[in-house]
């Protein structure tokens, strides 16, 4: 069996749920490839080092040009924040490094697609973080799209919302910050559901977008971990450069409506993401607070018992239950995580490109920046122009 | 067409519901006999008049025996408190009025009987108002059940639940005393569901149960009406004679399980009255308080979208549903009982008993009663002692 | 007590729900005016006739003038199909009627002024029939914005999904012709959450939006009552010219970010009319499958309970509720005629305005056919161009 | 740090749970001891090795005598059959050995109580695996009724739904033998909400309940694995010796009311373990299905916004919550067993026990017979008889 030996830079909320999969997969999926948890990488040592104690490193540096250097590594995971993605992924795929890069791939279309061409020269498999599609009850709805049980899709609709900035004294946080994030709520959950939009219905044609920065400045943030901060009323002010909640509307190449909405602005909603498809045989809904569960409506039904139907995606017919605990018995946020790690180590092994990879990682970029676009110039944009 | 001329008694609560029944038959069901609402009978002159002119009732009268001596009435409906049941059945069989009585039919299983023994001789067409059998939810429980498409029935278990009485300060209305009302949740709530476990499951074999009065003494109640009264601290106070809740195992005859509870004090529960019956081919659940829907399991569903369905009843399929609004559009509370006016008015005009009819009502007291005495004599008893 | 003797012109859907409404009011709101049904209006004789006897209307008529003309009448009441209305109306206000009108008010905004101007000119009381606002989960969520419960509203997002003629055989009904209905669902479902839109947030300063008809050409209708309709595959067909889908974004004058979609193509939904609003203290959440319930968020609970409760709108603090059935017994589709009569009987013995006015139908055309524009024109439209 | 170096003896569907647990407390509680994964033990040497492999453990060995004579373990960890519990129990803590064991503790109240004494007597720390009461949402239903919050508690009901044997060719695995599980759905699935009830709301004065077996004779596994085995017609068949389903009725010691439902014959449901208590000034409700929902209702909400809210414990004010994802993003059901790994972990610690412990263990033993001692003599049984 092949060797899979990993370095990661990053180990914040991402780094910790990257290990838990690494540490996870063997156990349940005993199969695939056994990743070696080697080296993680963050700048301060006193906190990395700590972090390789606890999420189960065998080793940690500093500098992630001597990661990328170590003969000892066979795949780059690059959770650091999204402005440092596309230098380390240069860099790995100069290395040879097999990559796997969390979402969003880079800051700009223009970083992604540098960053795809990169990879596709090195020859190595890269991927991209859309942990979301490895939800069985996503899986589930893919299935039902893909074999024709909907029939033809005519809506597709979702939303991710959040309400955890909400409070105008929760301060600048990185992910507030354009230069370090790109954008808001667009490419942090935005992101998630065009790729979803890309997995479930297709590609997008055209799309028009408006977008809000409901609290324009906020405290500079003094102490900050994961998604948690600290500000006060009293801390210095600096503005917030990203959206706050981005909309858009899009028509899919294969003719089916599409409306997305982003925001970190719907109080009670700890993290909805949610969508809904309609086609000519039937609908499905899904919302990842409730995770386990597929929403199913079929027109095939008898007259008297149509309506949507509850699916725990936790029976032996849905994909990866088995490997987990008996129908009925959930699974969490970090499985999808695990389960992708999965399908990260059995396209190495199986020496393919695994799914999504960089390809979608550029293509959910376009989608992005066209509905950037589209705001700016107050037009509908199509994808082809990006 | 024959004649329905109604002489009504009881004006509060159910005779606002019958009232209205009465009234939006012929508009929405013109195919059925038109009830003329002729005579609306109250103690007091004064109310039963003014409830004359409110709910559309052509005269009123204050004696009730004189109501049922007149000759331009055909049938007699009873919606007075539930000690006055008997008395007035027993006339009004003796003057060969049709009788739609409410439930429950009498204070005593004895009474029930005796009820029934003297509509049967009269040969008159009697009811009993088990209003809950005609929602369109519930319906489609019944023909699942019915046609066999649930299997063999293993359980079934059913719970009322209010809280309208829950606040101490609450005071004595009648349907807090043994004398008037029989019984408290038991009768009151109780009897639907085991009405409804009559309906929709089969005869019941024996029973074992457990009864409290959380709030023994409570202020005399100085003003009510309908559901509705006042009371306070510093009211003079009175025993509270009838049961808060009641909670009962049932065994039926065809070998399924049975679980009941009624209280009203159940907070956040304002009317909950809800049913769930398995079987070796599906299942079913319903709620009151969403009465348009039935879930609905079938166990025949394609191995990877199995789970329960939320079926609106309001599809052209689905009883009654035609004569109402398209689909997606709910009815509500009001409806069952238009629904029961409209088997009532059928039976009559097709010379046969409505269902559920004093039998029903019989079958019904037997379980309340059985109850009772397992309670008293802390066993199980079966029915056939009754 | 003033008197209310009506016109009513239609018999179909809509005027069944009136009928019904006049009727009840009297019996649940005594208070108001007593609406006299008096003449009911349509072209075929034999039909209207028997909808008169059915519905419970004193005369009917075939000639909408000779109704007009008549001077035992105070209101006309106009169900007819939406390009009916405008002509009925100027004669109705030349004549000094009151009117009540069916949504939308006119085929154009052009009309829709015309109408209103008109009824103006008159002096008379005017009223759109926006039926969603008088559902008290409605009112509950009005009350929540108003009274400052919800904070500052950041997000207002609505869909109304219905799935009716989603069989390519259903036939093109006239709710399908352009030069009938003026739109699809864009007139026919998107009117009423734009009308919400107005009653709840408030203005609309600029749209953008995309519309689709998936189902291009139809069986010719060759018999037809209210929403259903039959069609077969060998029957000739025409074209449909109306949208079978719109959606659109939407900026509120008040910095609110909305999204709007109304469909006919959303397989499981028959009625599905759904909004949710976010604000900076609080989120609301309604459906009217579930129209008792309103699902409530509150940032001031407790940070050990906070999420969103399902309100039943049945307790005696919701409008309308004590004139209905104790708490937790719901009401239905219907009910929100009944609400509406209400205020237009009010509003008529105040000597006001009622609301929904003919302003608001304004307001809603005005929306209406800014999407329209923008979609034809493929850009953001403003208002106030309007 | 104090060490633990653990012995674990079953490998099946528990023993996976378990070693999840124990290997994923140093990343998510890195404050606890860490435990170590030293020895598995089962009676198939191949499938035990294979087992250690797969789920972490450094050694493995086929004599459970053997591994509680090693000097090198602290801990015995006992998830065999239940009916090997006691033996392995008594040994272990004869050997000075902390024991974990799962539930129910053993086949009889009797065994029970000499588990508990050698324990006792040996001095040694005693944990039982009540699972459930781990989950954040239970934890937080626990806070609610302790702090007083929800008032006197008048009810707790709870059912344990699953439909994994109804169909009559699933064969006669372990579970279904009396003698080696002690009951069927009673001890299986009725043994948690025991737990769960007395947890939550005390202790239990009597009980009656009843129990029915509704597949009688089952084909003779040959082969199981976990919860999934595989029968057929033509294999020769055995009686099935446990309950499929068992209801029972509770008073509680403070005077609330229970009723219990444990069944393996609800169709379409999983495994639904659910619970609602109603108190004086609010409910809660819990289904496992949605494990991190809790259903709160409190009587002291402003009077228009009464209702059930739905609150996901994944807030920082929730237990355990913080060790995991931020807000919004849920976990599973293999979590309730690294909580309760922190349990153990933490009174082993703190050198007290932890609970639930074989007190708990006992008391729910004591309860199961009771019930069962019920069903046998058709009468009430008090706890204190047992």
């Amino acid at each position: 069996m092949k060797q899979l030996r990993i370095g990661m830079i990053g180990y914040k909320f991402m780094g910790k749920a990257h290990s838990n999969a690494y540490r996870s997969l063997p156990m349940f999926f005993p199969q695939a490839i056994k990743p070696e948890m080697s080296v993680i990488c963050g700048r301060n040592a006193g906190a990395v080092n700590q972090a390789a104690v606890q999420l189960g490193w065998s080793d940690s540096v500093t500098d992630w040009r001597e990661l990328i250097s170590r003969e000892d590594i066979d795949l780059i995971d690059i959770n650091a924040p999204s402005n440092a993605h596309k230098e380390i992924a240069l860099a790995a795929a100069k290395a040879g490094k097999h990559i796997f890069c969390e979402k969003p791939l880079a800051l700009t279309l223009e970083d992604a697609r540098e960053m795809l061409h990169a990879a596709e020269e090195a020859g190595i498999v890269h991927m991209v973080g859309f942990n979301y599609r490895f939800s069985p009850a996503v899986r589930l709805a893919k299935k039902l799209v893909e074999s024709g049980r909907l029939g033809t899709i005519y809506h597709f609709r979702a939303w991710f919302l959040q309400d955890w900035i909400m409070d105008p004294e929760f301060p600048l946080v990185w992910r507030l910050q354009k230069e370090i994030a790109g954008s808001g709520s667009h490419g942090d959950l935005g992101a998630h559901l065009i790729d979803l939009a890309h997995f479930l219905v297709g590609d997008i044609h055209e799309v028009i977008g408006m977008s809000e920065t409901f609290i324009k400045e906020r405290p500079i943030a003094t102490e900050m971990t994961g998604l948690s901060a600290k500000g006060s009323k009293d801390d210095p002010k600096g503005p917030v450069t990203v959206d706050d909640a981005t909309l858009f509307l899009a028509r899919f190449e294969n003719g089916a409506m599409g409306s997305f909405e982003a925001t970190r602005f719907a109080a009670g909603h700890r993290s909805t993401n949610s969508f809904e498809i309609n086609g000519s045989l039937g609908s499905v809904k899904f919302d990842f607070e409730r995770m386990n569960e597929l929403e199913v409506y079929l027109t095939s039904d008898h007259e008297d018992v149509q309506g949507f139907r509850r699916v725990l995606a936790t029976d032996p017919a849905h994909d990866y239950a088995e490997a987990w605990w008996p129908p009925g018995h959930t699974i969490g946020f970090e499985h999808t995580f695990i389960h992708e790690m999965l399908e990260l180590s059995s396209a190495i092994e199986e020496g393919r490109q695994p799914e999504p990879n960089f390809h979608d990682g550029v293509k959910c970029q376009a989608v992005l920046e066209a509905v950037e676009r589209s705001i700016d110039e107050r037009r509908w944009v199509n994808i082809s122009e990006m």
